[in-house]
């Protein structure tokens, strides 16, 4: 269903984490659990993938992922900040040592 | 990206969530984010999904669903038992009043 050059990034990405013993989290806004989606295409996926967060709700971003409300108040859900945060909160509340995170206006 | 029968029922969850007031919440497994990432595929859908949890590992099943690892242990992770106690841990765990969830061998 991904376009190969999606498949082929996540099959890199799926490749150096478990060449490294990592695990992996990731924490998604605009992208809505399609980071997740593409990496768990690949075989052997759950060796690597830990679990993953789809925060649409701001309220889903404080409670799951402990994003401050002010920080959302302050920079807006769209920012670096947020999205730093948002990674923050993966690793965590996780089993993960690495968190991938996206925030943005679909 | 979904093909567009995927993008017909999502568009219709989504319709028939907002004209009852209801927001939605997703608990995967095998499925790795990609129905909360069909959902969020249709415009408006942050009116109505709320949050989602891709709970490949069992402890993210555990942690972040509250599926008691004897029920894991009992029935195992492909159950009936487990997809609905993960479905009841979603509701639990956000602001949704409807959740979706979905464990099975990909």
């Amino acid at each position: 269903m991904f376009p190969e050059n999606i498949l082929e990034q996540a099959r890199d990405v799926l490749a150096r984490c478990d060449a490294a013993g990592l695990m992996l989290a990731t924490a998604e806004s605009c992208t809505g659990g399609l980071i997740a989606g593409a990496l768990t295409e690949i075989p052997g996926a759950s060796e690597v993938v830990d679990r993953g967060f789809v925060v649409y709700a701001n309220n889903a971003k404080t409670k799951l992922l402990n994003v401050r409300a002010s920080v959302i108040m302050r920079f807006g859900a769209v920012s670096e900040e947020v999205a730093r945060a948002m990674a923050e909160g993966a690793l965590k509340n996780s089993m993960a040592d690495i968190a991938v995170s996206c925030t943005g206006i679909a």
